[in-house]
Protein backbone atom coordinates (compact mmCIF):
# COMPACT_ATOMS: atom_id res chain seq x y z
CA UNK A 1 0.00 0.00 0.00
CA UNK A 2 1.18 3.29 -0.73
CA UNK A 3 2.20 5.75 2.28
CA UNK A 4 -0.40 8.62 2.94
CA UNK A 5 0.78 11.97 1.40
CA UNK A 6 1.17 15.30 3.07
CA UNK A 7 1.84 18.71 2.40
CA UNK A 8 3.19 21.47 4.38
CA UNK A 9 2.08 25.59 4.46
CA UNK A 10 4.39 27.82 5.56
CA UNK A 11 2.47 30.76 6.70
CA UNK A 12 4.55 34.27 7.66
CA UNK A 13 5.67 37.68 5.68
CA UNK A 14 9.19 36.86 7.54
CA UNK A 15 9.86 34.30 5.57
CA UNK A 16 9.24 35.92 1.92
CA UNK A 17 11.26 39.22 3.06
CA UNK A 18 14.24 36.98 3.85
CA UNK A 19 14.54 38.38 7.96
CA UNK A 20 14.00 34.60 9.06
CA UNK A 21 15.40 31.47 7.43
CA UNK A 22 12.69 28.70 7.57
CA UNK A 23 13.84 25.85 9.73
CA UNK A 24 10.53 24.45 10.08
CA UNK A 25 10.82 22.66 6.76
CA UNK A 26 13.54 21.05 6.73
CA UNK A 27 12.53 19.03 10.57
CA UNK A 28 8.94 17.98 9.24
CA UNK A 29 10.89 16.55 6.26
CA UNK A 30 12.68 14.33 8.10
CA UNK A 31 10.20 13.70 10.57
CA UNK A 32 7.45 12.62 8.27
CA UNK A 33 9.93 10.41 5.75
CA UNK A 34 10.74 8.70 9.00
CA UNK A 35 7.29 8.03 9.86
CA UNK A 36 5.99 7.08 6.65
CA UNK A 37 4.41 9.45 5.04
CA UNK A 38 5.72 11.12 2.15
CA UNK A 39 6.04 15.03 1.90
CA UNK A 40 4.68 15.67 -1.73
CA UNK A 41 4.66 19.63 -1.89
CA UNK A 42 5.26 22.69 0.16
CA UNK A 43 3.95 25.92 -0.20
CA UNK A 44 5.40 29.35 1.07
CA UNK A 45 2.69 32.32 1.35
CA UNK A 46 2.85 35.59 3.22
CA UNK A 47 0.31 37.43 6.38
CA UNK A 48 -2.13 37.75 3.26
CA UNK A 49 -6.18 35.93 4.81
CA UNK A 50 -6.71 35.23 0.81
CA UNK A 51 -3.30 33.81 -0.08
CA UNK A 52 -3.81 31.28 3.19
CA UNK A 53 -7.29 30.30 2.96
CA UNK A 54 -6.49 29.26 -0.99
CA UNK A 55 -3.45 27.53 -0.12
CA UNK A 56 -4.57 25.46 2.39
CA UNK A 57 -8.11 24.37 0.60
CA UNK A 58 -6.14 23.82 -2.54
CA UNK A 59 -3.72 21.62 -0.61
CA UNK A 60 -5.98 20.13 1.88
CA UNK A 61 -7.90 18.68 -1.09
CA UNK A 62 -5.10 17.62 -2.96
CA UNK A 63 -2.91 15.51 -0.24
CA UNK A 64 -3.92 13.39 2.68
CA UNK A 65 -2.72 15.45 5.30
CA UNK A 66 -1.70 19.30 5.58
CA UNK A 67 0.91 20.56 8.53
CA UNK A 68 0.84 24.75 9.03
CA UNK A 69 3.36 26.81 10.85
CA UNK A 70 3.33 30.20 12.23
CA UNK A 71 0.90 32.51 12.84
CA UNK A 72 -1.18 31.24 15.91
CA UNK A 73 0.16 33.92 17.86
CA UNK A 74 -0.86 36.72 20.37
CA UNK A 75 -0.39 39.65 17.74
CA UNK A 76 -2.42 41.43 15.05
CA UNK A 77 -0.79 39.96 11.88
CA UNK A 78 -1.52 36.14 13.88
CA UNK A 79 -4.48 35.13 11.42
CA UNK A 80 -3.81 31.90 11.12
CA UNK A 81 -6.49 30.36 13.28
CA UNK A 82 -9.07 32.41 11.30
CA UNK A 83 -7.94 31.58 8.44
CA UNK A 84 -8.40 27.90 8.60
CA UNK A 85 -12.21 28.83 9.97
CA UNK A 86 -12.55 30.61 6.94
CA UNK A 87 -11.28 27.83 4.48
CA UNK A 88 -13.34 25.20 6.67
CA UNK A 89 -16.67 27.59 6.30
CA UNK A 90 -17.05 27.06 10.23
CA UNK A 91 -17.05 29.59 13.80
CA UNK A 92 -14.38 30.60 15.78
CA UNK A 93 -14.40 31.36 19.14
CA UNK A 94 -12.55 31.41 22.19
CA UNK A 95 -12.86 28.00 23.71
CA UNK A 96 -12.72 26.53 27.14
CA UNK A 97 -10.52 23.67 26.79
CA UNK A 98 -8.12 25.72 25.31
CA UNK A 99 -8.33 28.82 27.69
CA UNK A 100 -8.20 26.56 30.85
CA UNK A 101 -4.70 24.81 28.75
CA UNK A 102 -3.23 28.40 28.08
CA UNK A 103 -4.00 29.24 32.08
CA UNK A 104 -1.91 26.80 33.30
CA UNK A 105 0.81 28.93 31.76
CA UNK A 106 0.31 31.88 34.15
CA UNK A 107 0.97 32.46 37.41
CA UNK A 108 -2.68 33.87 38.20
CA UNK A 109 -3.97 31.60 35.66
CA UNK A 110 -7.18 32.70 33.99
CA UNK A 111 -6.86 35.90 35.84
CA UNK A 112 -3.82 36.59 33.92
CA UNK A 113 -5.20 36.16 30.76
CA UNK A 114 -5.05 39.34 28.93
CA UNK A 115 -7.75 39.88 25.86
CA UNK A 116 -4.44 39.48 23.50
CA UNK A 117 -3.56 36.10 25.14
CA UNK A 118 -6.49 34.83 24.99
CA UNK A 119 -6.55 35.37 21.08
CA UNK A 120 -4.75 31.76 20.93
CA UNK A 121 -7.71 30.30 22.73
CA UNK A 122 -9.33 30.98 19.74
CA UNK A 123 -10.18 27.62 18.04
CA UNK A 124 -12.00 26.73 14.91
CA UNK A 125 -15.31 24.73 15.85
CA UNK A 126 -14.56 21.07 15.61
CA UNK A 127 -11.17 21.50 16.00
CA UNK A 128 -9.35 19.44 18.42
CA UNK A 129 -6.21 20.64 20.43
CA UNK A 130 -2.62 19.97 19.55
CA UNK A 131 -0.60 19.95 22.78
CA UNK A 132 1.95 22.17 22.95
CA UNK A 133 4.50 21.24 26.21
CA UNK A 134 7.38 24.41 25.40
CA UNK A 135 4.73 27.05 25.92
CA UNK A 136 1.12 26.00 26.32
CA UNK A 137 -0.79 27.89 23.49
CA UNK A 138 -2.34 24.78 22.02
CA UNK A 139 -2.00 23.95 18.27
CA UNK A 140 -5.60 22.56 16.89
CA UNK A 141 -6.22 19.82 14.06
CA UNK A 142 -9.30 20.24 11.65
CA UNK A 143 -9.85 17.13 9.73
CA UNK A 144 -7.09 16.61 7.35
CA UNK A 145 -5.32 19.58 8.83
CA UNK A 146 -2.55 20.20 11.88
CA UNK A 147 -1.99 23.78 12.68
CA UNK A 148 1.31 24.58 14.63
CA UNK A 149 3.43 27.81 16.07
CA UNK A 150 5.97 28.50 13.89
CA UNK A 151 8.93 29.16 16.58
CA UNK A 152 10.83 25.92 15.78
CA UNK A 153 10.89 24.98 19.50
CA UNK A 154 7.00 24.81 19.48
CA UNK A 155 7.04 23.69 16.27
CA UNK A 156 8.85 20.75 16.93
CA UNK A 157 7.08 19.78 20.22
CA UNK A 158 3.53 19.85 18.35
CA UNK A 159 4.61 17.69 15.46
CA UNK A 160 6.23 15.10 17.85
CA UNK A 161 1.75 15.56 19.48
CA UNK A 162 0.20 15.17 15.93
CA UNK A 163 2.38 12.71 14.36
CA UNK A 164 0.89 9.83 16.61
CA UNK A 165 -2.49 10.97 15.41
CA UNK A 166 -1.38 9.53 11.77
CA UNK A 167 -0.87 6.57 10.60
CA UNK A 168 2.37 6.22 8.48
CA UNK A 169 2.95 3.44 5.53
CA UNK A 170 6.54 1.67 5.58
CA UNK A 171 9.45 4.39 5.90
CA UNK A 172 11.38 3.77 2.83
CA UNK A 173 15.23 2.20 2.95
CA UNK A 174 17.55 4.42 1.53
CA UNK A 175 21.23 4.15 0.73
CA UNK A 176 24.13 6.74 -0.23
CA UNK A 177 27.05 6.58 -2.42
CA UNK A 178 29.12 9.58 -2.41
CA UNK A 179 31.28 9.43 -6.00
CA UNK A 180 34.25 12.17 -6.53
CA UNK A 181 33.36 12.89 -9.57
CA UNK A 182 31.34 15.07 -11.80
CA UNK A 183 27.53 14.54 -12.28
CA UNK A 184 27.88 14.39 -16.04
CA UNK A 185 30.40 12.00 -15.62
CA UNK A 186 28.18 9.59 -13.73
CA UNK A 187 24.85 10.41 -15.57
CA UNK A 188 24.95 7.44 -18.44
CA UNK A 189 25.97 4.73 -16.09
CA UNK A 190 23.67 5.96 -13.38
CA UNK A 191 20.43 5.94 -15.81
CA UNK A 192 20.77 2.61 -17.06
CA UNK A 193 21.23 1.01 -13.30
CA UNK A 194 17.95 3.36 -12.74
CA UNK A 195 16.26 1.92 -15.67
CA UNK A 196 17.65 -1.64 -14.82
CA UNK A 197 16.23 -1.91 -11.34
CA UNK A 198 12.30 0.34 -11.36
CA UNK A 199 11.58 -0.18 -7.71
CA UNK A 200 13.98 1.74 -6.88
CA UNK A 201 14.38 5.44 -6.99
CA UNK A 202 17.73 6.80 -7.89
CA UNK A 203 18.30 10.70 -6.94
CA UNK A 204 21.72 12.18 -7.90
CA UNK A 205 23.21 15.40 -5.97
CA UNK A 206 26.09 17.48 -7.26
CA UNK A 207 28.23 19.36 -4.27
CA UNK A 208 31.07 21.53 -4.57
CA UNK A 209 33.69 21.34 -1.93
CA UNK A 210 37.29 23.04 -1.44
CA UNK A 211 37.22 23.43 -5.20
CA UNK A 212 36.25 20.12 -6.27
CA UNK A 213 32.70 19.02 -8.08
CA UNK A 214 31.33 15.57 -6.51
CA UNK A 215 28.06 13.87 -6.91
CA UNK A 216 26.25 11.95 -4.09
CA UNK A 217 23.84 9.22 -5.15
CA UNK A 218 20.58 8.59 -2.70
CA UNK A 219 19.21 5.64 -3.80
CA UNK A 220 15.62 4.37 -2.45
CA UNK A 221 13.34 1.50 -2.05
CA UNK A 222 10.80 -0.56 0.11
CA UNK A 223 12.52 -3.73 -1.76
CA UNK A 224 16.06 -4.26 0.09
CA UNK A 225 17.18 -6.99 -2.42
CA UNK A 226 16.74 -4.49 -5.19
CA UNK A 227 18.27 -1.76 -3.28
CA UNK A 228 21.36 -3.48 -2.16
CA UNK A 229 21.99 -5.12 -5.93
CA UNK A 230 21.39 -1.37 -7.23
CA UNK A 231 23.29 0.34 -4.76
CA UNK A 232 26.33 -2.15 -5.70
CA UNK A 233 26.17 -0.87 -9.38
CA UNK A 234 26.44 2.14 -8.03
CA UNK A 235 29.54 1.56 -5.97
CA UNK A 236 31.42 0.31 -8.39
CA UNK A 237 31.03 3.55 -10.42
CA UNK A 238 32.90 5.07 -7.57
CA UNK A 239 35.99 3.06 -8.17
CA UNK B 1 4.43 52.21 -7.98
CA UNK B 2 4.07 49.02 -6.21
CA UNK B 3 7.16 46.91 -6.46
CA UNK B 4 7.07 44.07 -8.90
CA UNK B 5 5.97 40.54 -7.00
CA UNK B 6 7.89 37.23 -7.70
CA UNK B 7 7.51 33.62 -6.88
CA UNK B 8 10.40 31.16 -6.66
CA UNK B 9 9.94 27.31 -7.46
CA UNK B 10 12.07 24.93 -5.67
CA UNK B 11 12.30 21.27 -7.67
CA UNK B 12 13.74 18.47 -6.19
CA UNK B 13 13.02 15.22 -4.18
CA UNK B 14 15.77 15.50 -2.42
CA UNK B 15 14.19 18.73 -0.01
CA UNK B 16 10.76 17.35 0.40
CA UNK B 17 12.17 13.49 1.56
CA UNK B 18 14.27 15.86 4.38
CA UNK B 19 17.76 14.54 3.19
CA UNK B 20 18.62 18.08 1.71
CA UNK B 21 18.29 21.52 4.02
CA UNK B 22 17.32 23.75 1.22
CA UNK B 23 19.51 26.93 1.39
CA UNK B 24 18.25 28.75 -1.94
CA UNK B 25 15.12 30.54 -0.83
CA UNK B 26 16.33 32.37 2.03
CA UNK B 27 19.62 33.71 -0.19
CA UNK B 28 16.51 34.62 -2.87
CA UNK B 29 14.15 36.30 -0.47
CA UNK B 30 17.29 38.67 0.82
CA UNK B 31 18.34 39.49 -2.45
CA UNK B 32 15.13 40.43 -3.32
CA UNK B 33 14.18 42.40 -0.86
CA UNK B 34 17.34 44.40 -1.55
CA UNK B 35 16.67 44.61 -5.02
CA UNK B 36 12.90 45.56 -4.43
CA UNK B 37 11.12 42.77 -5.61
CA UNK B 38 8.53 41.34 -3.29
CA UNK B 39 9.22 37.53 -2.71
CA UNK B 40 5.16 36.46 -2.31
CA UNK B 41 5.29 33.08 -2.62
CA UNK B 42 7.33 29.85 -2.84
CA UNK B 43 6.22 26.61 -3.82
CA UNK B 44 8.81 22.84 -3.45
CA UNK B 45 7.57 20.43 -5.57
CA UNK B 46 9.09 17.00 -6.79
CA UNK B 47 11.29 16.06 -9.41
CA UNK B 48 7.37 14.86 -11.38
CA UNK B 49 7.15 16.33 -14.46
CA UNK B 50 3.05 16.90 -13.91
CA UNK B 51 3.52 18.50 -10.90
CA UNK B 52 6.44 20.90 -11.81
CA UNK B 53 4.15 22.25 -15.23
CA UNK B 54 1.12 22.71 -13.19
CA UNK B 55 2.63 24.95 -10.43
CA UNK B 56 5.10 26.65 -13.10
CA UNK B 57 2.02 28.31 -14.88
CA UNK B 58 0.56 28.98 -11.87
CA UNK B 59 2.81 31.13 -10.81
CA UNK B 60 4.07 32.71 -13.91
CA UNK B 61 0.51 33.81 -14.55
CA UNK B 62 0.15 35.60 -10.82
CA UNK B 63 3.42 36.81 -10.17
CA UNK B 64 5.66 39.27 -11.82
CA UNK B 65 8.40 36.97 -12.11
CA UNK B 66 9.32 33.07 -11.32
CA UNK B 67 12.48 31.84 -9.89
CA UNK B 68 13.06 28.23 -9.67
CA UNK B 69 15.75 25.71 -8.44
CA UNK B 70 17.14 22.25 -9.21
CA UNK B 71 16.45 20.00 -11.94
CA UNK B 72 18.96 21.04 -14.63
CA UNK B 73 21.79 19.00 -14.59
CA UNK B 74 23.30 16.46 -16.75
CA UNK B 75 21.74 12.79 -15.45
CA UNK B 76 17.78 11.48 -15.75
CA UNK B 77 16.32 12.88 -12.59
CA UNK B 78 17.03 16.56 -14.13
CA UNK B 79 13.63 16.99 -15.85
CA UNK B 80 13.29 21.23 -15.26
CA UNK B 81 14.38 22.21 -18.76
CA UNK B 82 11.69 19.61 -20.24
CA UNK B 83 8.80 21.15 -18.10
CA UNK B 84 10.04 24.35 -18.61
CA UNK B 85 9.11 23.68 -22.39
CA UNK B 86 6.14 21.99 -21.80
CA UNK B 87 4.38 24.47 -19.62
CA UNK B 88 4.96 27.18 -22.67
CA UNK B 89 4.32 24.67 -25.02
CA UNK B 90 7.20 25.20 -26.91
CA UNK B 91 10.27 22.66 -28.40
CA UNK B 92 13.59 22.14 -26.40
CA UNK B 93 16.66 20.81 -28.45
CA UNK B 94 20.69 21.11 -27.76
CA UNK B 95 21.64 24.67 -28.60
CA UNK B 96 24.50 26.48 -30.43
CA UNK B 97 24.77 29.15 -28.03
CA UNK B 98 24.54 26.97 -24.77
CA UNK B 99 26.37 23.94 -26.24
CA UNK B 100 29.78 26.62 -26.73
CA UNK B 101 29.65 27.95 -23.40
CA UNK B 102 29.53 24.26 -21.74
CA UNK B 103 32.25 23.38 -23.81
CA UNK B 104 34.71 26.18 -22.53
CA UNK B 105 34.96 24.20 -19.09
CA UNK B 106 36.05 20.99 -20.67
CA UNK B 107 40.25 20.71 -22.05
CA UNK B 108 38.59 19.05 -25.05
CA UNK B 109 36.43 21.41 -25.53
CA UNK B 110 33.48 20.15 -27.33
CA UNK B 111 35.27 16.78 -28.09
CA UNK B 112 34.54 16.73 -24.07
CA UNK B 113 30.75 16.52 -24.72
CA UNK B 114 29.57 13.05 -23.84
CA UNK B 115 25.54 13.19 -24.27
CA UNK B 116 24.86 13.27 -20.85
CA UNK B 117 26.97 16.47 -20.61
CA UNK B 118 24.89 17.85 -23.65
CA UNK B 119 21.77 17.42 -21.44
CA UNK B 120 22.97 20.41 -19.80
CA UNK B 121 23.09 22.79 -23.36
CA UNK B 122 19.05 21.80 -23.65
CA UNK B 123 17.35 25.23 -23.72
CA UNK B 124 13.87 25.52 -24.82
CA UNK B 125 13.11 27.65 -27.99
CA UNK B 126 13.11 31.25 -27.58
CA UNK B 127 15.07 31.00 -23.98
CA UNK B 128 18.06 33.66 -23.62
CA UNK B 129 21.07 32.19 -21.52
CA UNK B 130 21.71 32.80 -17.96
CA UNK B 131 25.50 33.45 -17.38
CA UNK B 132 26.85 30.61 -14.67
CA UNK B 133 30.51 31.91 -13.98
CA UNK B 134 30.92 28.77 -11.48
CA UNK B 135 30.56 26.02 -13.32
CA UNK B 136 29.84 27.50 -17.02
CA UNK B 137 26.53 24.76 -17.86
CA UNK B 138 24.14 28.06 -18.34
CA UNK B 139 20.91 28.56 -16.65
CA UNK B 140 18.50 30.45 -19.29
CA UNK B 141 15.30 33.15 -18.70
CA UNK B 142 11.65 32.56 -21.16
CA UNK B 143 9.58 35.63 -20.51
CA UNK B 144 8.93 35.86 -17.11
CA UNK B 145 11.20 32.84 -15.44
CA UNK B 146 14.65 32.75 -14.67
CA UNK B 147 15.68 28.62 -14.38
CA UNK B 148 18.77 28.35 -11.91
CA UNK B 149 20.61 25.40 -10.82
CA UNK B 150 20.38 24.25 -7.16
CA UNK B 151 23.54 24.00 -6.34
CA UNK B 152 23.70 26.73 -3.57
CA UNK B 153 27.28 28.20 -5.12
CA UNK B 154 25.79 28.26 -8.86
CA UNK B 155 22.24 29.05 -8.06
CA UNK B 156 24.00 32.25 -6.19
CA UNK B 157 26.04 33.03 -8.96
CA UNK B 158 23.33 32.91 -11.12
CA UNK B 159 21.01 35.41 -9.47
CA UNK B 160 23.70 37.97 -9.44
CA UNK B 161 23.52 37.20 -13.43
CA UNK B 162 19.49 37.29 -13.39
CA UNK B 163 18.74 40.10 -11.00
CA UNK B 164 20.59 42.90 -13.44
CA UNK B 165 17.66 41.94 -16.46
CA UNK B 166 14.85 43.37 -13.86
CA UNK B 167 13.87 46.74 -13.04
CA UNK B 168 13.28 46.39 -9.31
CA UNK B 169 11.34 48.90 -7.08
CA UNK B 170 11.88 50.73 -4.08
CA UNK B 171 13.46 48.57 -1.29
CA UNK B 172 11.55 48.91 2.11
CA UNK B 173 13.08 50.65 5.17
CA UNK B 174 13.05 48.45 7.91
CA UNK B 175 13.74 49.27 11.70
CA UNK B 176 13.66 46.25 14.10
CA UNK B 177 13.32 46.05 18.32
CA UNK B 178 13.89 43.83 20.33
CA UNK B 179 11.77 43.79 23.43
CA UNK B 180 12.69 40.90 26.31
CA UNK B 181 8.98 40.65 26.83
CA UNK B 182 6.34 37.82 25.62
CA UNK B 183 4.25 38.38 22.26
CA UNK B 184 1.22 38.73 24.58
CA UNK B 185 2.36 41.13 26.89
CA UNK B 186 2.88 43.44 23.57
CA UNK B 187 -0.13 42.37 21.31
CA UNK B 188 -2.15 45.10 22.47
CA UNK B 189 -0.55 48.23 22.50
CA UNK B 190 1.59 46.88 19.02
CA UNK B 191 -2.05 46.70 17.32
CA UNK B 192 -2.59 50.35 18.75
CA UNK B 193 0.45 51.47 16.76
CA UNK B 194 -0.31 49.52 13.59
CA UNK B 195 -3.01 51.07 13.32
CA UNK B 196 -1.86 54.39 13.96
CA UNK B 197 0.22 53.98 10.81
CA UNK B 198 -1.09 52.34 8.26
CA UNK B 199 1.71 52.92 5.73
CA UNK B 200 4.25 50.76 8.13
CA UNK B 201 3.85 47.15 7.92
CA UNK B 202 4.36 45.91 11.58
CA UNK B 203 5.59 42.21 12.45
CA UNK B 204 5.90 40.58 15.74
CA UNK B 205 8.58 37.55 15.74
CA UNK B 206 8.28 35.39 19.20
CA UNK B 207 11.83 33.66 19.88
CA UNK B 208 13.18 31.60 22.93
CA UNK B 209 16.42 31.98 24.13
CA UNK B 210 17.71 30.75 27.85
CA UNK B 211 14.47 28.98 28.40
CA UNK B 212 12.74 32.83 28.21
CA UNK B 213 10.36 34.38 26.08
CA UNK B 214 10.86 37.44 24.00
CA UNK B 215 9.72 39.58 21.02
CA UNK B 216 11.35 40.95 17.87
CA UNK B 217 9.43 43.60 16.30
CA UNK B 218 10.24 44.05 12.68
CA UNK B 219 8.84 47.83 11.25
CA UNK B 220 8.60 48.05 7.18
CA UNK B 221 8.20 51.03 5.39
CA UNK B 222 8.86 53.05 2.36
CA UNK B 223 7.71 56.38 4.29
CA UNK B 224 10.80 57.14 6.17
CA UNK B 225 9.07 59.96 8.55
CA UNK B 226 6.36 57.16 9.62
CA UNK B 227 8.72 54.71 10.09
CA UNK B 228 10.37 56.44 12.51
CA UNK B 229 7.44 57.69 14.50
CA UNK B 230 6.14 54.21 14.44
CA UNK B 231 9.58 52.54 15.75
CA UNK B 232 10.01 55.40 18.37
CA UNK B 233 6.64 54.06 19.60
CA UNK B 234 7.80 50.51 19.52
CA UNK B 235 10.92 51.46 21.40
CA UNK B 236 8.63 53.07 24.27
CA UNK B 237 7.20 49.02 24.59
CA UNK B 238 10.63 47.73 24.96
CA UNK B 239 11.02 49.90 28.49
Amino acid sequence: MANPTAAMLVIGDEILSGRTRDANMYHLAGRLNAHGVDLREVRVVGDEAADIVAALNELRRRWNHVFTSGGIGPTHDDITADCIAEAFGVGIDVRDDARAVLASNYPGGVADLTSARLRMARIPDGASLIDNPVSKAPGFQLENVYVMAGVPSVFEAMVESALPLITGGAPLMSESVRIDKGESDVAEPLALIASTYPSVSIGSYPFQRDGRFGTNIVLRSADRDSLDAATNAVRALAV
